[in-house]
């Protein structure tokens, strides 16, 4: 039987996985969808995701790709996936792709939501930031305006990045303001490891009133220049576009 | 020193509460805080809540009545509560009463949320019920006008409801439609046993199609004849008016 591609749509609570990728004795998405697809194919199977988020980051429109041997059709294999796989990962939408589709080779970009809440709140502070002050949303706003383009975000990236090119394309970066939530969106060809988190957290500290010029902290490519790394439980990967 | 009397708006988490009422043994929010009141006063203390919710019921607006021997000022009241208090639960805003205030006797009206996400949720499964299928808005909210008014509505009673009088009256009950998400609201003067949960378990039956006509429902006093009690974990005792 031969191989056959398929391109899912994937929303998952982090808050019980050790990220995306697949990890010897550690629950990760990955993991559990290859686990899944071993079972629902005649031969090896494949599971390459587009962006490959932290332990505790959430998703809301990952995209896998995923290969394996089956006769299945799309609805029938959606249902057996979303059958077999554990309740925090959901499988949005399958279909079929051509054999080259790679999911993270050919997105050619993606979107993450950062999600501040400005109050406190024991409801929901497992999915939100809590920000208990005044933020000052047009100075954050200005900010923003800095990073669009393409860049070196050295300035952003955690200490285990390993990629030796540092420059992103940053296609969008807004604030959906709708109080009390205020949503960090940032579109970009790829982020750097840790990379929307530490711009989220320097936006706070600009938007609590710190003096800080958002384009000489990217300029100066000194990690130590940027604010705090903010927590991974309010970070959303959103969409992944082709 | 005299004993003062405290409204506590109080917002909290369900999850990993035995409800709302103190038990031997179990972990409820009035225990909770009870325990801090008593951190906080000088002399008895006393916590009457305006709604007895469930286990794993949540709280945006719960209204307590707290009464405790203390020299603060509500501000400085207000933070020491919400630094003793475990993350879970949450005081929104703390005023000082008169002395017979009494918040479960002195409530006219109790509003409860239940959220419905018509589609399949990993990431919010436990904070909303899942709908994967059509729902008819329009016969659901035909269904809803039979409620209001004052009427005995022990056909959605639990068998545990103690109460003689089982005469509630209904203020409001309304359906607000923004896809994928479908809140029931609904305000009575006060509820019976697990009524707004079955009370949305009928509705839903109704609105796959099931033919169920409400007011039948509400005239039989029978159980039997109303749709079943959904789970606790997506409803919300939104707010309490005096």
């Amino acid at each position: 039987m031969a191989p056959r591609n398929f391109k899912l749509t994937i929303e998952y609570d982090g808050t019980d996985f050790h990220g995306w990728q697949v990890q010897p004795q550690a629950r990760t998405v990955q993991g559990e969808i290859i686990k899944v697809a071993k079972e629902l194919s005649r031969g090896e199977v494949r599971v390459v995701g587009a962006g490959r988020t932290d332990a505790g980051v959430h998703a809301v429109g990952q995209v896998a790709s995923v290969t394996l041997e089956t006769g299945l059709k799309d609805e029938v294999l959606l249902r057996a996936f979303n059958a077999k796989l554990p309740e925090d990962i959901h499988v949005r939408e399958l279909k079929e792709v051509p054999l080259g589709f790679n999911a993270r080779f050919d997105a050619r970009s993606r979107t993450y939501h950062y999600l501040i809440l400005r109050r406190k709140t024991a409801l929901w502070r497992d999915r939100f930031y809590q920000v208990p002050f005044e933020l000052d949303v047009h100075a954050m706003r200005k900010a923003l305006w800095e990073l669009v383009g393409e860049k070196d975000f050295s300035a952003f990236a955690s200490s285990e990045e390993v990629s030796r090119n540092r420059r992103c394309y940053i296609m969008r970066a807004d604030l959906i303001d709708t109080p009390p939530l205020l949503t960090f969106a940032i579109t970009a060809d790829h982020f750097l490891h840790k990379m929307v988190r530490t711009i989220a957290g320097t936006l706070v500290e600009i938007g609590r009133g710190r003096e800080l010029d958002m384009a000489e902290v990217v300029a100066s490519g000194d990690r130590t220049l940027a604010g705090p790394t903010l927590p991974p439980h309010a970070l959303y990967l959103v969409r992944v576009d082709y």
